[in-house]
Formats: structure tokens, sequence, C-alpha cells
């Protein structure tokens, strides 16, 4: 198969992890007979430096010309970084959210995995981490309060700021649905989150939630309040199987559930339309701090390229091939710096390695 | 001291728990030789059934001729309560919205604490939760998402739904010195929590947050996005003293806070507006399936009696009295259901008790 690849290798340590993911693909394409074809797309901080602005039209043109977006992170230290000196719509993460919504990526898909073999990073107690557990966050990209009209002016003489927080029930229909597909793959249940008790949006979310679960009889669904869910996150983990939420709270669960799982360097993924098209990205951000030392753990960014050998190729054997690769390395007991056991547990049989050399050990493996 | 307090029962297990935490204000009141006054005030769920609304206008005045507002908890199960069939405008949460804007109840103080005694309900990792942590979420409670003008409508045939989320500098200004006032008398550390690289109104939090600290040399602050704070809470919540932070964040990150002490049923609140009022009520909710049972946890309505005294009637002395009760009656081993061991870990020393044994013990030993 012939695949077109934009690449948005971006900041941070972005370009390290990048080049890990690709020498992977690279193995994957001779072992399977595939072809790799790649375009580097700016976007972030250094399109900033090299444009002026974090995304061009002409990045975007390239982006829609590709068949899937492979992305490593953009942006910089927000204190320090003269990016965030600039005007909002001019920083880093503009350029993100403009490539989101001009490629109508309205479906993010962030697993949140505990790997066994590191369960000693998870900061959960031991009883509640059980035999482990293996959600998916499902959030709507493209609506709610990060597109909404908004606006900061004087009203008499008082600064006033508002944002506004807009879904339609197309917009709400297509994600639910996205949300119980992705469901019947797996353990068929969908926990839909949503602050039914307060916002008029919220309300409509429930009602059009419950209208398409009635063409899923084989998936249960519940509706959760946010803020029970972020309780329920720590507490009890392992309750849920797809949570199904829209883009601001999407943000917030998605990141405390990854958190969760301790497992964060290892957490891909995908931004989806309604095409094969796909983005994809780990979980993780720029790492400004340890850029250009080689010792970032690529493994998010290799499992988002396994991600899209899945989703917009439609080559599951690679796919599998990728990710039993990673659990392999792990086994052996190769670990970069950040999944290192903590202080005071055994090292033994553990070897720690720098971004290269886990690429290298990957790729070998598939 | 002459007390006026209005009393807010409630629903479920509300009018139990409050019966404890008259029952330990009377012993204080013997001891320190003050009076406590109490006018019983319907909201919630048994308003609606005595009158057809959450809150009636008699309710709001009999709460503005109180010193302070002592509650319970409101609401049923939202499944199957007849409640819940009603309009959003007629359910018992709406009451609740209605007080504190009415009252203009615009500071929300939830402190979140490790009890000692009870480490090993933190569904924390032993090495995270190390000494303890002890956090104080300021949330602002009268304005943004919550209270924004909303409208559901049809837009060409299409339904939609808008929620405005609006903040004024006075409103973030206000709340502000609120959490930077607290943190004077803390370990003097703000982390004032927003999500500036998406919205207008988080921006201008940002700016009036920084004009605000120039006030306070002495307190370091720092600013962190919501979605990076809902991991840190998980990570190490030992770097938190007081979080500041608008009405949603707020809502979701105390109720994540909350849970990450693993003391959930040990945690009071206020609510304040300018003057010397207060309402006064526990973290956890109505617990309907528990109600009548006699087994409800009453501490968190206890302590919330004990910050009542602190903060309406400035009674530091009877407050310290209570709280330390608390910890008294914890250490000689008693513990009411929701607080008892896990399976596994050893009961000895540990007696479990009910509602109104916890009530007695605790106002034996103020
Ligand atoms: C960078 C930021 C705008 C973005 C978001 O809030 O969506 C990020 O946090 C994410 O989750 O992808
Ligand atoms: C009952 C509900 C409206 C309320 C809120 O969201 O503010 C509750 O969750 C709280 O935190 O006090």
């Amino acid at each position: 198969m012939d695949c077109k690849i934009g690449v948005i290798s971006g900041d941070g340590i972005g370009p390290e992890i990048v080049t890990e993911a690709k020498k992977v693909l690279e193995q994957i394409g001779n072992k399977y007979g595939h072809k790799f074809q790649y375009t580097e797309i700016l976007m972030g901080g250094c399109s900033i430096d090299a444009t002026g602005v974090p995304l061009t039209d002409e990045a975007i043109e390239a982006a829609k010309a590709s068949d899937a977006v492979l992305m490593g992170s953009i942006g910089g230290n927000t204190s320090t970084s003269p990016w965030y000196k600039l005007a909002p719509e001019l920083r880093p993460e503009a350029g993100l959210l403009k490539l989101r919504k001009s490629l109508n990526l309205f479906a993010n898909l962030r697993p949140a995995y505990l790997y066994k073999e590191l369960k000693a990073a998870c900061p959960l107690r031991d009883d509640i981490i059980g035999d482990g557990f293996d959600m998916m966050i499902m959030r709507e990209l493209t609506g709610g309060l990060y597109f909404g009209e908004r606006r900061t002016e004087e009203i008499d003489g008082v600064m006033t700021a508002m944002d506004s927080l807009t879904y339609n029930e197309n917009e709400i229909r297509r994600i639910a649905k996205r949300g119980f597909d992705i469901a019947m793959k797996r353990r068929k249940k969908v926990t839909s989150v949503d602050k039914a008790n307060v916002l008029d949006s919220s309300r409509l979310w429930r009602k059009i939630v419950e209208e398409v679960a009635k063409d899923y009889p084989e998936v249960s669904y519940e509706h959760m309040l946010v803020d029970n869910c972020a309780m329920q996150l720590v507490k009890d983990p392992k309750q849920f199987d797809v949570i199904l939420t829209e883009n601001m709270f999407g943000d917030i669960l998605s990141d405390e559930a990854s958190m969760v799982t301790g497992s964060i360097g290892m957490l891909s993924s995908a931004s989806l339309n309604d095409t094969k098209f796909g983005l994809y990205e780990p979980s993780g951000g720029s790492a400004p701090d340890i850029a250009g030392k080689g010792i970032a753990n690529p493994i998010a960014t290799i499992l988002s390229a396994a991600m899209m050998l899945r989703y917009t190729f439609d080559l599951d054997k690679e796919a599998d091939a990728i990710e039993q690769a990673v659990k392999q390395v792990l086994k052996e007991g190769y670990r970069t710096i950040d999944i290192m056991p903590q202080a005071g547990e055994s090292k033994e049989g553990i070897t720690q390695v720098k971004t290269a050399e886990m690429g290298d050990l990957i790729a070998a493996r598939v």
C-alpha cells in the first residue's frame, strides 16, 4: 500500500519522538511491503519562527492532501518562551485548534490503559488497580467552548469577557454514534458525561445520546455528571469502558484518566473526521525541559503510528505487530527514564535506554 | 453569643446528619455560653413536595434573616425520583443555585484534607500520600457557565443549545482577593487554575489574578491549566495549598480533590458573601440509598458547623473544640461504616458506630 503521511514534528521533543515512529514504520514497510511517503508540515512554535503564524494555509492544504497526519508535539515553556508573548491566536496551540477545525476532526479518541509492566507507576492503590483498566475517552473536538463566539469588552467601564458553549443536535449525534460504534468493538458500555443539572447544552447532549443509544440495544449506557466522573476516575477507574463527552469536559477528564493509568508516556490519540483521514499524536506534551537530550519516551508516538495504520489504512495486522513489539520490549525490561522503576522498587532485569535505542528495539521486534 | 441559624435539613440523609450537628452545637452552647436559635428552611425535594418549587421566596427571606445557614443535603436519585421528571428550573438542585445567587454567595471554600487516621481510605499510593496533604479549593460560585444566559432553539430546523460563560473583572477580583487572603493564613501559595490557552474569560481571569497578586508579595502564586491541574491532583496533591478557580472548573476539581483525599465523608464546605453570612454544608451528596437507615456519616456536617462558628461568628476556640473532638473520636477508633477499614486491613481497636452514636461521641468530647 502507498501511504501519504503528513508529518508535524513540531516543537520540544516532537522531532525526536517522530523520528523513532518513522523508524518503526520503515520496518513495517519493509516487512509487509508498504510505502510510506512523508511530507513535513510546519505547525506550532517552529511555524511561528519560520512564517510568523502557527499554521499557514499551505500547511493546512498539505495536511488535507495527506491520507493521515502523524504529529509529535507543539508548544514550549509558557512562562519563558517568546511564543507566549504573542496574541492568543498567534500562539503555538492556536495552530492545533485551527487544524482540528479546518479538517473537521470532531472525534478525539484517547485510550487510557494501564500497562501491566508499568503498574508500579500507577498513582493508585494496588487494590484499586486490581487487574488493571482500559478505557477509551471519546471527546468531541470541534465544538463547545473551544470554538464558540467569544469577546472581551468594557461594559459600563468594567472589563467583561464572554465565551460561549454551543452544540447542535447533529454535532452531538455524530460523536455519540462514534462512541457507541467503538463500544461495540470493546466491552459494550458507554458512560456519557455531562452537567445536565446546570447546562442547556448538556440537556440536549443527554437527549440526543438517548436517541442514538436506541440504535445500539447491545450497548449498556449511563449518564454521569462531570463532577462525579472526576471522582469515579480516581475511585474506581475499572468501571469505565467508553467515556463519551464534550470538548472541555473531555480535555479535563482525558488528562485525568491518562494520569490515573500512570502510563502517560505510553498513550496515543487519534483525531478523526467523517473520512478515513486522521491526525495521530501522543497524549503527552512537548516537554521543552528535556528537548534535545535524546531521553524522551517515543512509545506514545510509535503507538500513535500504530493507531494510524489501524484507523486510516485498515492495516490491522501491521498495527498489531507494532503494539506487540512495544509489549515485548517492555517485557524484556527496557525503559526510558520516565518509566523507570520508582525509588524503593527493584531494578532487576531493567535496562534504561535513550530515545533512539527504544526506537531501534521496537523496530527490531515488529 | 446569640446565633440565629437557618437550617436546611433537605433530602436523603440530610435530616439525620443535621440532627447530629445540632447535637454538637448544643454542647458547645452549654459549655461556652452561647445560644443557638434555629429556623427550619425548606429547600430541594422536600420543598417541591410541600410547595411545588425547590425554593420559595419566603425560604430565601428566612435565609437572609439568619446569621448563617447550616445545610444537610438536597436531591434524590436522579433516575428514579419524580423530582427529576420536572423542568430543570423546578428540580431540587435549582433551589441551591437560586439560593447561592440570591445571597450572593460568591466564595465557595472547600478544604480537601487527608485524615491521618483514614489514610488507608486514600486511593493513592503510599509514597504519593507521604505525610498527607491539605488543600483549600476557593471556587467562584455565582458566575460563569452556571449563571450565564442560555437557550435551546431550532436554527434552520436543527436543535441548538447555547450556554454562556461570562466573568467581569470585579467578579474575578473579589474571589481572587479571597483566595490570597486565605493563603496568607495558610502556607502562602496560590495556584490559579484556568484555560487561558482557549478562553477569553480565562485570559481576563489570569490578568486580574496577576493584578491582585501584586498586593500579596508574601504569597507565591502560579497559573495552571485546568487539564494539567486535573492530572497534578492525582500525581502529586501535596504541591497544592490554595487552588483558586472559576465555577465549573471548581466544581470538577474540588470533587476530584475530595475523592483524592479518601476522606470525602469528612469534608465540609462554606459558601460566603461580602458579609459575615455563610452557607455551610458537607461536601458529599444526599445518598438516598442509605437515607433513614441511621448509618450516614455526620462528621462532614459537624465540621461544617465548626466552619460556621469560625467564619460567621468568629468563635475560633469553639470551632477548634469541635475539630479536636472529631480527631479524638477518630483516634479512639470510632468509625461510621463508610470509613471502616477496607477488606484486608486490620480492624483492631476499631468500633463501628451509627450516625447518632457518632454525634453523641463527638458532643461528649467538645
Ligand atoms: C493545547 C490545547 C489547546 C489542547 C486542548 O485543550 O484541546 C490540549 O490540551 C489537548 O488536549 O489536546
Ligand atoms: C448540585 C450541583 C448544581 C452543585 C454544583 O454543580 O455546583 C454541586 O455539584 C456542588 O458542587 O455543590
